[in-house]
This record gives structure tokens, C-alpha cells and sequence, in this order.
């Protein structure tokens, strides 16, 4: 099932500030309801903001045909883009499917079906190069009837950063459909909990055995032989091929190392950046006291306890064996390379 | 300030459970008061706990005399003993305090001021060894006005633990006093918040500079620089130097090592355990699901979600630089072992 979706004339979509204790489906038919949903994080996850993006310009051009109302349209239309400033693909996805509307604004909800489309398209072929993969890193690919893995992860990177499937949690997925999977850890991704919260629903949703961790309990349950194969997702890969993703992703990178885990990328083709040459290029947000001094509300420190708080970090390419998109398996093991081969 | 004391026949203690949000001491005067109060974690850590435990023997001599009601007596100390199954402090000072009080009744209190004030010793001994260490490893102990040090630590080692100054929270204490502390930086110790509520509390009364973060940032600090030691307690020493610490000790272990910053093990020579010869030989306890799948009573995971939830993890000797104990420093970088030279 799909976490947002056109139905008759709206987009619907799951609210992930509901969950996991509700699964509240939200039906919007206006483009400020939309923007706020962004906003609020009702809708989250690069992939998932772009396809939400795109088909609110099919409820623009409802609202403010861009023939007869084209100031309404473009004021619609950067609402819309500039929702979350810091999300690249929103804009993207919003500028694609409005330059269409603006040529035949019959075209708009068209083309926004086929971002949603191609996105599908892009997790599928991400979790079956990933699990192929993994069974290729862990061995038993050849056997009539391999060993199920078990693979740890971190973050939320199923369908609801998409639309169905995910990055990273995809390859879970396929393993499970392929009967390999013997169960997924995933952490609990401090300070927003994402994989506490949402990969654990998804995970269930699907049917796949699963046990929660807390994320420093990561690498040394590693240490301890606990699981076969890391996969995380990506916020950015670096033209070298480090890796910019959710806080824990380094930590747990050093774990699969001392382990002798592979630790595998999964993400789509639009998060390498080969404007940026390595992972010292990335400059790391910090996000502030109140998400760690706090935890859903409840203050978990002394009132006015100062925090370092970075968003994400960035693993070097010599901790990861390789990197999965849509499209190829880099195998940096191998010594290939973004870029160059 | 001493975070349990006798105060006009009574032991006053600060309620831990209500900490950071409020400051209550609780005054008990009974046997049964005190077992719960350690039953629900009011007071915790081996050293406070065994504090505690002496000065209990002391409210039961009052109430049962030995040489009038002894089956009294001893069931009072049996209820103490066995307040906390797994802290073998606890039995250890209750047993040496009962055992001087059958002799001599009056020397009950005595015997209990005795190891409070033996806790004080070894504390302040393991700040002040830990200080010249940590400035030895890090440099500038030669300066007339030495560079102050970052130093990252885990869970809750401070007055809290012991009765005052703690252990690797009494090098920071220490630190701090000789103007040579920048920072503190805390990781919060999920799954139940030690760092987060307890020594960002005791570093706030100490009116030291620090600042908050979630566990699995501590490995990426270290490795952007921006921590200069970490120093950590310790539950169990194993002969060889393994150590069984809070779960996160050995992913801050490989991020120090990864890093190039020294980790330090401070912790009294009554946690080193020669009977156990390597971190193998230690079993680890699973706590269960429900402290993961909740923080401070919120659920932050669906219902029933299964959980891993490792107590504590085991860091090789090999990522430890260096043991401080109340009277000796075993510079494992260097070679030097805990028993055999």
C-alpha cells in the first residue's frame, strides 16, 4: 500500500506525526492544507516531499487555473516549493510538474502520477539490486535454500520517506518477500526516533520478523555476531562516495568494520552530489537543545540544558562496502568509484 | 554537598526518580523505607547503594536491638540484603556492618560512617589520579597555564552513584576545580536517560560548563575533534582489562580509537574481578522491551514491539588506554597489566 496517493480529486496520505499510535489518513484538497502538512512533518522523507510537491500543483491548477488566474497559480506554486527550504527534491518535483501545467494544466496531475511512478519504480530496483547483493556480500547465494539474513538498519527508510518501499528498508523488504530474511534491528535513530517509531510500523505492516535497539546497542551487537549485513539510506553521497545520512550512521559504520559486517548505501541516483568532492564538504546542521532535552514532549534533562545536536553525519567511503541505487551497484570493496569507472 | 548522609538519626538521601525535574530528599527512618527505596531506584550505584546499606544496618539495630530481638534484627538485615539481588556491594557492606553491630551495637553507625567516608576517599583519590592523567595523555601538563580539556563521558558516575565526587565523574569534578575543564559533554545513555537527567544535573550543581547529546553522535564528535578524552566507569573489570560498562561504552570506544583520543576506565579496585578472565567470560543481561519501546512512560514504538536490550556492552582492553582505581593507574597503552607485573 501506498503512504500517499491521488483519490478522487485529493491527495491522501499517511500522517507520520500520528503514528505509530494511529494510523490517521489525512485527505487534502487544498494547496495550504498541504503546505502545512509539510510543515507539521505529516509528510517527510526526500522522495515522498516530491511526490507530495508535485501533486499539489495538480491542486493548484485546480484552485488558480494558471490560463485565467496565473498570479494565484505562482503564488500556489512557491507555497508549495518553499514548504521545507532545505528539501532540493520538493522544488525539483514542483518546477517539473509546473512547467508542464503551465504548457497544458491538464497535464499537471499526469505528470505528477508519473513522479509517483518513477519513484515506485526506483525503490523496486533498489531492493532487488540491494538483496541481491546482500546475498552476494554474505554468501549463499548459490545454495538451493540460503540462510536467511539479518540485517540491521537505522532511520525510517521505507515507504513512508517514498511512496512504497523505501531505500534501504526496501532491500529488507525484498529479503522478506524472497523468504530470506530472518529478521531486521532496527535502531531507535535518537533524537526523533524515526526507527523507533515509523521503521518498526512498517516493519509489522509488512509482516517482518523485527527487534527494536536502542542506537548505541548497535555496534556491539555487531561485535557480538548479531547481525549479517548493515543497510542505511542517504541524505547525500559526495562525489568520493562519503556519505552524509541520520546521526548513528558513522558510529554504527566503525561497528560493521571492527565486525567485519558489510555495511551497505542504499539511495537513489539525486543524492550523489558531484558538486561536493568529499565528506569535509559537508557542512553538518545542528539542530538544536530541545530535540535532545526533550523526547515527544517530555523533558528527559534539567529545564535549559544546553545540547550539541547534529542532524547527520558523514561516513567515509573506506567503512562502506558499497553503494546501491535504481541504476548500479558501486562496489567501493573493489576500489570502483562514482566516478572515473 | 553528599548525595545520602546521616543526618539527627536518620539517612537523607535525594529521591533519584524525581530527578532533573525536582530536587526531593527523602528522610527515612525506617528498615522498610529504606528496601523500598532501593527497590524503586531511589538510590543506585554500587557505592551509594552499599553506603546506604551500612547506614540501614544502623536504623535496624535502633529498631530491632540484636541482643534483645535478634530474629528482628536479622530479618532486617536479610530484607536489606536483598533489597537488590545483583549488587553485590550492597550485601558486602550490609554484611560487614551487621557483623560489627552483633559485637557492639553502638559501633553500628560508626562502622556506617566509616564506609561513607571510605567512598569519599576513594572518590577524590580517583578525581585526582584521573586529573594528572588525563593532562599527562592529552598534553600541557608542563605549562604554567594548561589548555582546558573537552572530555565526553556515558551514563552516570558522579555523587549520585557513590556519596559524593563519583568516579569518572569525579575526574571531570576534579577538572573543573583546576580550572582546567572547557567542556563537558555528556551522552544522554539511552534506554533510561542517566546521562540525560542525572549527570547533566550533577554537572549543573557543580556549575561546570557542558553541553547534551544523544549517544550515537559521541563516535562522529570525536571524530570532527571535538573532544580532547573520554573517560567512563566501570560494572565489572574483567583480569584482563575487558570491561563491562552501560551499553554505548564500546561504540564510544571505537570512536575514541578511530579518533585517536584516549579512553580512560575510572573505576575502585572492588570492581575488578579476577575470577573473570576475559570480557568473554561475562554473561550479558537482557533488561526486556519496555524500556526501549518507552521513555519515561510515552510509548515511542508500536504497541508490543519486541526489543534487544543489552544492560551493558563489553570494550576490549585493547581500545582502553589506561584503569584508574582509588591507587593506581594501569596504563594499558604501555603494556601494564592489572595482575602479573
Amino acid at each position: 500500500m501506498r503512504t500517499l496517493e491521488w483519490v478522487d480529486g485529493a491527495l491522501e496520505l499517511i500522517d507520520q506525526t500520528k503514528l505509530p499510535q494511529e494510523t490517521e489518513v489525512l485527505r487534502i484538497e487544498r494547496v495550504p492544507d498541504l503546505v502545512d502538512a509539510i510543515v507539521r512533518l505529516s509528510v517527510r522523507g526526500a522522495p515522498a516531499l516530491g511526490v507530495a510537491g508535485g501533486y499539489g500543483v495538480a491542486l493548484a491548477v485546480a484552485a488558480h487555473p494558471p490560463a485565467t488566474d496565473p498570479e494565484g497559480f505562482a503564488a500556489a506554486v512557491g507555497s508549495l516549493r518553499e514548504a521545507r527550504p532545505t528539501a532540493v527534491n520538493l522544488a525539483r518535483m514542483v518546477d517539473r510538474v509546473a512547467a508542464v501545467a503551465v504548457r497544458d494544466p491538464d497535464q499537471a496531475l499526469v505528470e505528477a502520477e508519473r513522479i509517483a511512478e518513477e519513484e515506485v519504480a526506483a525503490s523496486t530496483a533498489m531492493g532487488e539490486l540491494g538483496a541481491d547483493l546482500a546475498r552476494e556480500l554474505v554468501g549463499g547465494s548459490a545454495d538451493a535454500d540460503p540462510v536467511p539474513l539479518r540485517v540491521m538498519t537505522i532511520c525510517n527508510t521505507g515507504g513512508l520517506a517514498t511512496v512504497e518501499r523505501g531505500t534501504a528498508l526496501a532491500v529488507v523488504q525484498t529479503l522478506h518477500e524472497r523468504g530470506q530474511l530472518a529478521e531486521a534491528l532496527p535502531l531507535e535513530t535518537r533524537p526523533l526516533l524515526q526507527g523507533g517509531r515509523l521503521t518498526t510500523w512498517e516493519l509489522g505492516r509488512m509482516g517482518a520478523p523485527h527487534r527494536l535497539l536502542v542506537d548505541s546497542a548497535g555496534p556491539f551487537l555487531l561485535a557480538r555476531g548479531a547481525a549479517d549485513l548493515v543497510v542505511i539510506g542517504a541524505d547525500r553521497v559526495a562525489a568520493n562516495g562519503d556519505t552524509a545520512n541520520k546521526i548513528g550512521s558513522f558510529a554504527l559504520a566503525l561497528g560493521a568494520r571492527h565486525a567485519g559486517v558489510p555495511f551497505v548505501v542504499v539511495a537513489p541516483e539525486s543524492t550523489v552530489d558531484l558538486d561536493t568532492p568529499t565528506g569535509a564538504d559537508i557542512e553538518i546542521e545542528d539542530r538544536g537543545s530541545e530535540e535532545v532535552a526533550s523526547v515527544r514532549g517530555v523533558p528527559v534533562a534539567p529545564e535549559g540544558t544546553p545540547a550539541v545536536n547534529p542532524a547527520f553525519d558523514v561516513t567515509p567511503v573506506e567503512l562502506i562496502t558499497a553503494l546501491v541505487t535504481e541504476r548500479r551497484v558501486v562496489r567501493y570493496d573493489r576500489g570502483h568509484r562514482l566516478v572515473g569507472r
